[in-house]
């Protein structure tokens, strides 16, 4: 069927007479795209559909459905499974399909998200409330995958820096935000899935937010970076993420701040510095933030907290104290309702309260999503700087 | 099944005492990973499975066995199925599983390709043969995703710009490959199908190549970028492709290269810039350098050639005898014996022929496939600068 592909394109392009060469992509169009989906209507309801003769099953689970959850697809004329789901509220979605028990990413939808180690299908429903993580006609920052050295872990590691317009060919100087993924993801994530950049974009564009940079570091400190199959690499057993506890933080101060002051024209003190993180990214921005005070000068922990009930609360209120004395223009919590991290929340709740730490606090409907995160993210980033 | 998950991973943390909170991936683990899948073996034999009770048929497709085959995957026990397929040679390739006739990636393996539109898994077959684009322990040069006003197509476009190791921190200026993908491709198609970056990186490393910045386009004049969902983007009809005709290769010369020779330090004459591209990008180097003679002294044409029999060849004659006397260094032409634009490829070599332009050629096994262009490029970037 590839070639048949090929040579329809070579015709069709020679029919017009165009001098260059012609080639479809080399992962073939394994699956004709004979139907449709995802198909948004004007109301927002959501028709899905997959193209199988021969499959006995085939479901649905959607990030609006809850963990675990499938829904079924029935077959109809010409092996044409499909589902139709009431309308939903603006916002950006995935999914997957399973076929015969058998998970799948869409194939007839051309946008897929990687989440860590896996993959599922995008699902945008417009509206006034995905604007502000949509790539609208503003001018665009640049993201850049950089390898630096990190001396506290012995690796080159990898990291996103996002510079905002003007950048390139400017000459100000910015302040620098540095936004930390939660577990399972990496320095992919919150470009990908969080679309801070586009969220920065649209920020800063509509005046909301300065402009800034923004550094998006790799969690995970026994990695060098997303990328698979580096000799070397050690497995995160448990035992390896025992061994590296606590260094994450460590290389994030003095490895990354001190890498990108040095490389990125930044203002380089406290209160151009801002550190925000979701779960475990939450955590690590508890834990560098009260390990350097007077580091960061903005502080936001999304869907996190103090999660282990069992730690030294005497030894942690020293060290908010110390991180309030250094001088912290802003601590913003938020988690939603649903959230399981919510005991953890409290706990941090109730450290602030009891240190007189002056921090605002919000909660939304919802649990432990990226809806919540891109929210998150763009009302904190116009509390900054 | 995620809350066990989640619940699971937290259990672990607060068992291992680590403050951080922690988090499953949001895009849930729809599918236990009861089987590993692919499994190379020391003999480079390979074993897919597929776990599926339902399933009634499933078959796989690997780009190293021809468009359009598939090979039956045989049902064992528990639902496992599974084909051992022979030893193959080391290099980087990508597959496809059906399950009853539905295509989609393997869900245990956590690297896949996107190839324009298309998601493909990625097996990687080690050995010599593939060191040139493994991330290997080398100092590694950055990618920046890079917006940039195209006056000629009135746009903001994106593209990727590699710049070598030491340029961050540095002050030297580099000379400039630009870079081109084929039809179905788009501006991330030569760092992630095409690995040119972890090509130039171990190159460079091993002193084969020369430290360059590598500048690679989207070649699709109607798209701003890979990036979908972008309003007023006109649908790459005929009648679009038509009206674009000839324009990427102006807004490539016309706005590209200043864009990059007033925001990098690289060396700004024709003995410091080279063209290449593959397939229709191939076509695009061609109409590049013939249209804008003295602009680059070095150029690759990889799987591709002179596509529209019936071009002016007399005008194009003229066109070349032009280029030629510009001054080329070097005209690097590749092509694989069972590429199906061989006979393109063919009119090119009789067009430089003719012209007496100098040149090399070099042809190789294989067709129109991604381990033919990450070879070209390994064999070209060492002839630049």
């Amino acid at each position: 069927m590839k070639f048949t592909y090929l040579f329809k394109s070579l015709a069709f392009l020679l029919l017009l007479g165009v001098s260059a060469s012609t080639q479809a992509q080399e992962i073939s169009a394994m699956q004709a795209p004979r139907v449709v989906s995802p198909e948004v209507a004007d109301d927002h309801s959501v028709t899905f559909r997959v193209l199988s003769e021969k499959a006995t099953e085939v479901t649905l689970n959607g990030s609006w459905m809850g963990f675990g959850t499938t829904l079924p697809l029935t077959k109809g004329e010409q092996g044409v499974w499909s589902l139709t789901i009431d309308p939903l509220p603006s916002s950006m979605y995935h999914y997957n399909f399973f076929v015969d028990g058998v998970a799948l990413i869409d194939p007839t939808n051309s946008q897929a998200l990687r989440d860590g180690t896996r993959y599922a299908s995008l699902l945008m429903v417009p509206g006034e409330e995905s604007e502000v993580f949509q790539l609208n006609d503003t001018p665009h920052g640049d993201i850049s995958q950089v390898w630096y050295n990190s001396p506290s872990l012995e690796v080159d590691r990898r990291m996103y820096v996002y510079t905002p317009p003007g950048y390139a060919s400017g000459k100000d100087s910015y302040p620098v935000l540095y936004l930390l993924h939660g577990a399972g993801g990496d320095e992919d994530a919150w470009t990908s899935l969080g679309r801070a950049n586009l969220i920065l974009d649209n920020l800063i564009a509509s005046g909301k937010s300065k402009p800034m940079i923004v550094v998006m570091t790799n969690g995970n400190a026994w990695q060098t970076s997303t990328l698979r199959n580096i000799p070397g690499q050690p497995v995160p057993t448990r035992e390896t993420r025992a061994q590296y506890q606590g260094k994450f933080e460590k290389s994030l101060v003095e490895d990354v701040v001190p890498y990108i002051e040095k490389n990125y024209r930044v203002k380089a003190d406290k209160d151009h510095r801002a550190l925000a993180g979701l779960s475990m990214g939450g955590g690590h921005t508890i834990t560098a933030s009260i390990n350097y005070p007077g580091t960061f000068g903005y502080i936001g922990v999304f869907s996190s907290g103090i999660f282990d009930a069992n730690a030294d609360m005497a030894e942690m209120e020293k060290k908010f104290i110390a991180l309030k004395d250094s001088g912290v223009s802003k601590y913003w919590v938020a988690c939603g309702k649903e959230d399981f991290v919510m005991e953890s929340n409290k706990r941090l709740l109730a450290m602030l309260d009891k240190t007189g730490f002056e921090h605002e606090y919000f909660e939304n409907e919802g649990g432990h999503t990226w809806a919540n995160w891109r929210t998150y993210l763009s009302m904190f980033a116009p509390m900054l700087f």
